[in-house]
């Protein structure tokens, strides 16, 4: 099975897409996850290596260049014959919701730093890679980044300029790499979640009238996620949106 | 099996989108076929029925209210019990580029007929029956109506201006749609199809510099339409775009 | 002075932003006044008669060839030796809000005939009058067509579907038509004009909690398309959207 | 005359558009002129006093919220009794063209920093003042904030990704903004300037075939800003594009 010789590599999971991302790619290939601390991790791996799946972490901040290097380099030594198959770009916070003349330029930088420093890190680090599978292998599915994208991706609404700023930032950045890097076989794809995810950190949240489905399922992004994947290289999407059903837009 | 409780209507097969959708959905779903003449669903209609499907042709202008009206009064005939599940509207000739002196308003009503006409009568006719399959039925995905759309749904190109007329009032009727049924649980999608599809009619273009996957593959189409119709609620996704990796965007 | 020689043409004149828009236009160019019923035109004929400026009213239905092909040889043996300056199309009935199930057919073909129809009749008679502006002669600005367009026309909205299509076709055969005729000197601007307009049929309603400016002032709308029409062939605007202050978006 | 009492301030000039602006906007108000050196500002101002007008220059760096703070403690000090009637961000170098393997982080920095850092600081300093001049004075047009956009604001093309990053950033910012303040009586816009402005730098640039107006004239681009600011706020454009006549796009 070609799955064998190749991995996918998710940066930014916790508890809700970056998870479920996960455990959907580990269905079909080891798994490395990336996230700023150990706890955020190292469950979904054990998660994943219980199922009989593959995965590990590695602690890195993507908004550092070096770190992301460091990481790439780890990676390396731990899967030496592996080829990238899958890389997501699932981090994004600087999620300051306030009155403009309240933030401050931290506030900017925290989100610039995690939303468009971080993919820009992360894309120098894994698109060679993505490019290398895509030239010099045969993978089953041609090679893929996705970014998670968000409402404030396409919208600047009101007190959420910071935010706005970043994710902007992020889906500019990635319609430049899908139309330089998709020419050379390399699926890039942004996806647009407009909503809020179900998550045990907003399980509490009434969203939406609490109706079912009023929250995303993230196993149900991750499964659009996987879809992307394995689009053809004769038809591949750059973006999509994703909500809920009853979400107003 | 659920799917036998239920079965799709494709809107519109030929030998390229139409066809490849009619045969993914028929793996699932008994599926009828509606097209202007009987030479264009008769030989998928027996492909179908040969590999085991099921499916059957109905010769019905979209473009006319009446037309439509009886094809369903048909359909509910011949499957008094089943619902359904699925319906792509995949019209859409009244594709003339000429500069626009040159085209007269007969081009215009062709593109506006075959496009937001008919979107707007075979909606009229397979609402109300999505809309009682969401409601007082368990279909495994929730009911669908997926809407093909192109480049011109979204850019109106210099001596595409009738077509671009008519695409583009698609989109606007079908996101309407969405924001009226979304909540009600029926699912409405609409995909730009970004490029020249590889069919018997257009094998000869010489598209994209001739290179393989230069052209969309329909099967591929198919499989992204097959994955919009599984999306469960809490995640569906309004619009996505299809294109070759080598098309200029 | 280089207006003697130039008139402006205005199709789709009442109370609104058609009557600011003639008596705006007045202030350089004759102008010509066209509506379905003559008391839409008559009285605004005459206030700019009154002020000292030129103008009379045609009696023409947009959605028609014949009709326009008409009003426009109307003006020739009124205007023998006179150029088309700028021409507005202002025209868009066919305003529906309904659920779509309660709509019909007939519903969609006023706001098509009302909106992309009468368009693309209009471009039709206009557009050769404004290249041979463009190519033969020495406006003092570039000979121009200006579109209303609205909310509708980039957002379809949830009950709106059928003044949607329409407004969305209006917006695709409008970028077709920039594309095209930019490039000869014929200046082809779209405006989105989000928000209820100040006039008398919408005096008594109760709009952004009956804020002053809380409806678009006509008169400011007219100023805008002023402006494109002033703009240098260096610098056109295709779209730009209006809306008052405190207007969502 | 009003405009005695207010003035107006444009961060970025030097030889095209901020220039034009200053010019523009010194018909009618005192206008301070913020660059990074000395040589960037003085010959303007020099150029608007001799002209009658009065204009003053500040070095400052709008990536440094320090220096930017800076500047408007001295501009209070030049001008103790004026109130802002508008503030212009103009700024926006980072315009790195390579393909992606090929830039490094510091790129993005320099797009980010000058683009949307600097869009954020000069915000932040402007918005109170024109606050101010909205509630408590009565300016002649509504206070107004203008960003200065480019093609990449709306679309990321191959090998401009860090540019994109920075002009897509500032868009979302610049939303956020506008729909925050603009209910709050100032005026915030954004411009899309898709094409290359014609200055002593571009001057041998052999654009659009070298045809006259294949450049944007930055005077015709300063009307268009001029333009912006004197609308009332009962009919506010948010964005508008400007670009030559013969630009594809």
């Amino acid at each position: 099975m070609a799955s064998k010789s190749f991995y996918a590599v998710v940066a930014g999971v916790g508890s809700g897409t970056g998870r479920s991302v996960a455990l959907r790619f580990a269905q079909s290939y080891p798994v490395v996850l990336l996230a700023r601390k150990p706890e955020s991790y190292s469950d979904i791996a054990s998660e994943i290596n219980k199922q009989g799946g593959q995965a590990f972490g590695i602690t890195a901040d993507t908004s550092d260049p070096q770190s992301v290097t460091a990481a790439f380099e780890a990676i390396k030594k731990k899967l030496p014959d592996k080829k990238l198959a899958a890389a997501i770009y699932n981090v994004g916070a600087g999620f300051a919701i306030k009155p403009f003349l309240e933030v401050n330029v931290s506030d900017l930088d925290a989100s610039l730093n995690s939303n468009v420093r971080g993919l820009f890190n992360f894309a120098q680090s894994t698109l060679p890679l993505l490019l290398s599978s895509a030239t010099t292998h045969t993978p089953v599915y041609p090679p893929t980044l996705i970014i998670t994208g968000a409402t404030a991706s396409i919208r600047g609404s009101a007190r959420f300029g910071t935010f706005a700023a970043g994710k902007f930032a992020v889906r500019g950045l990635g319609q430049s790499l899908a139309r330089e890097f998709g020419p050379q076989g390399v699926h890039v794809a942004h996806v647009i979640i407009d909503g809020v995810i179900d998550t045990p950190r907003t399980k509490a949240w009434e969203v939406n009238g609490g109706v079912e489905g009023g929250k995303l399922d993230p196993d149900a992004i991750a499964e659009s996620y996987w879809h992307l994947h394995t689009q053809p290289r004769s038809s591949f999407t750059q973006e999509l949106d994703l909500r809920p059903y009853v979400e107003k837009f």
